[in-house]
């Protein structure tokens, strides 16, 4: 696999290419199968439906690296704090007020109540092309707890802010137990097929810079070690999203394989700083995928010029958005492979 | 003015202090005061009342600075863009489709729109302690693109985004519209008695990297040499949150007197990288005032001990939070005044 290789080491001709959310609403295909299940959790548990969704815009475009279809509010799910997808307002969550809250789930229950995630692994990888990486993920410890502690997404993060200066010691209890369930996740997901690992944490870039290395790269270091303790040996690539030229001090401390980059990351910085053994991720705007046309052509001409002299994963520095044109997706690759 | 002073070059002893938003609702004065008028537009073009909020938290605490209680939708509101102010919700705005929806008032009709700020400013600066400094300011262009477009608040700014990258040149057109009545508003201000100006772009750090030179810094410098070309000489405090390390360029770039930090900035990094002519403010997370005691104390002590070989405004990372206690602020300033 040309994905796996370049993450064990080996130089590509070209970046492979894969799309964060390219199992998703901007697919006809993919809103067609999820009128077939009302509930959205639901939907993620469900192997058979799971497996078809990823499978979906490999068929479209052979990516070169698919990622299961789930979700990272399945590990609050599984610790007991019902998660709700309200159609215009996003996921919702009863909000955390203290830890005591919690009824923590022993690991074999949660490793249980999550085996539809290794099942849908296991289906997908069995009918995955054999060139195509398969990748697991789970949220990060930070931005399961903004969830948890905001009650679902939020603009400012004041709440999960609050915990952080008003209580640290529960935070951290917190945040250690989520990364204790996330190594179990990511466990189960290496060990029913997944070829890679990823590591989401969409909002580290809302973490008081003075708090950032506790919070984030803290624990980032903690689960990849618990994995390599626990024998997992896949390639991890982390996205502790926002931290800008923070990721200069994160990457050196912790011992992932790849770095993905936002958008707001200056990649010329990126590939100019950042560790020479590391793969960089990225990183075009998903906005910029939907206008398409020249804007777009100039934009994935400098991020392949940009990157060109080290080892590259090309990807957006975000999800794609539902209003993406599919066939903005097709021009891209041809950009990319031609 | 100890506060213009160090802003014009002079060191202090201490740093001087003020707190972004510091009229407003944590103040049970203020929430009394706001009871008199529905509208939040028609509060703060009353130049009697905006005054008197103004006064308050001088009153309370002798801040060494105040800003003229407005804010930044009054240019959008001002140019008929009608603002309406939606408790729960924030501001709303009709969506900008396209440029030639907005009908663009001559300056004339512009300044005597915003007359009543102007008033206010007058009035508040003779009812201010002589030693207390008034600012003016404006939202940057960037910033009220974002309310026009997205049509209030936004997440993720998409739609903001999406101009950017289909629509460069209405962007750029609309952007330039903003910039020259934001310049007309600051001089309106100045003339009226403000002792520095300052520039609000809260969501600078959502510009995708490649385009921030060009949207960001690109317009914040035209502003202050537009200002510096009709005669205006007050220093200027640019605020372009969420620039991380890219604060670095834009500094370089831009003749501000000041840069304000929000507390997603490395204050370290900030102390020993930009430029030594330059004046920071900041950065206390707004939540780590709400928490207040130790761990605020810890927080103020390593940005006072940070900033102690450069000029330092303190202030906060972001606005004052609603439900910060008062007394919070009274200890706060104990800690940095002792």
């Amino acid at each position: 696999m040309i994905f796996t290789d370049l993450l064990n080491g080996k130089k590509a001709d070209k970046p492979p290419v894969w799309i964060m959310r390219q199992a998703g609403r901007y697919l006809p295909e993919y809103r067609e199968l999820r009128k077939s299940a009302d509930n959205f959790i639901d939907f993620c548990l469900n192997p058979a439906k799971a497996c078809e969704v990823t499978l979906q815009p490999i068929r479209r475009y052979n990516f070169d690296a698919s990622i299961i279809f789930s979700d990272i509010l399945l590990v609050p799910h599984a610790i007991g704090r019902e998660v709700k997808f309200i159609p215009g307002t996003g996921p919702v969550l009863s909000k955390l007020t203290a830890i005591n809250e919690l009824s923590l789930p022993d690991f074999d229950d949660f490793q249980n109540f999550l085996k539809p995630v290794a099942d849908a692994v296991t289906l997908t990888r069995a009918n995955l092309p054999k060139e195509t990486a398969l990748i697991g993920f789970s949220g990060a410890p930070w931005t399961l707890m903004t969830y948890l502690t905001e009650g679902g997404g939020s603009r400012d993060f004041n709440t999960a802010r609050d915990w952080l200066w008003s209580k640290p010691a529960e935070s951290e209890k917190l945040l250690h137990h989520l990364s204790d369930y996330i190594v179990s996740f990511l466990t189960l997901q290496a060990n029913a097929g997944a070829n890679v690992l990823m590591l989401f944490d969409s909002w580290a870039g809302a973490v008081p810079a003075s708090q950032r290395t506790k919070i984030i790269t803290g624990f980032h270091k903690k689960i990849i070690s618990d994995l390599r303790s626990a024998g997992i040996k896949l390639p991890i690539i982390s996205f502790p999203k926002g931290l800008s030229e923070g990721l200069k001090a994160y990457s050196e401390k912790v011992e992932c394989q790849a770095l993905a980059l936002d958008h707001y990351v200056d990649r010329r910085w990126a590939a100019d700083n950042l560790r020479t053994d590391l793969v960089l991720q990225g990183n075009l705007d998903p906005l910029c995928l939907v206008s398409g046309g020249q804007v777009m052509k100039r934009e994935v001409e400098e991020i392949l010029e940009v990157f060109s002299n080290r080892r590259h994963i090309f990807n957006l520095g975000h999800g794609i958005v539902p209003q993406t044109p599919p066939e903005h997706v097709a021009e891209l690759l041809a950009l990319i492979r031609s």
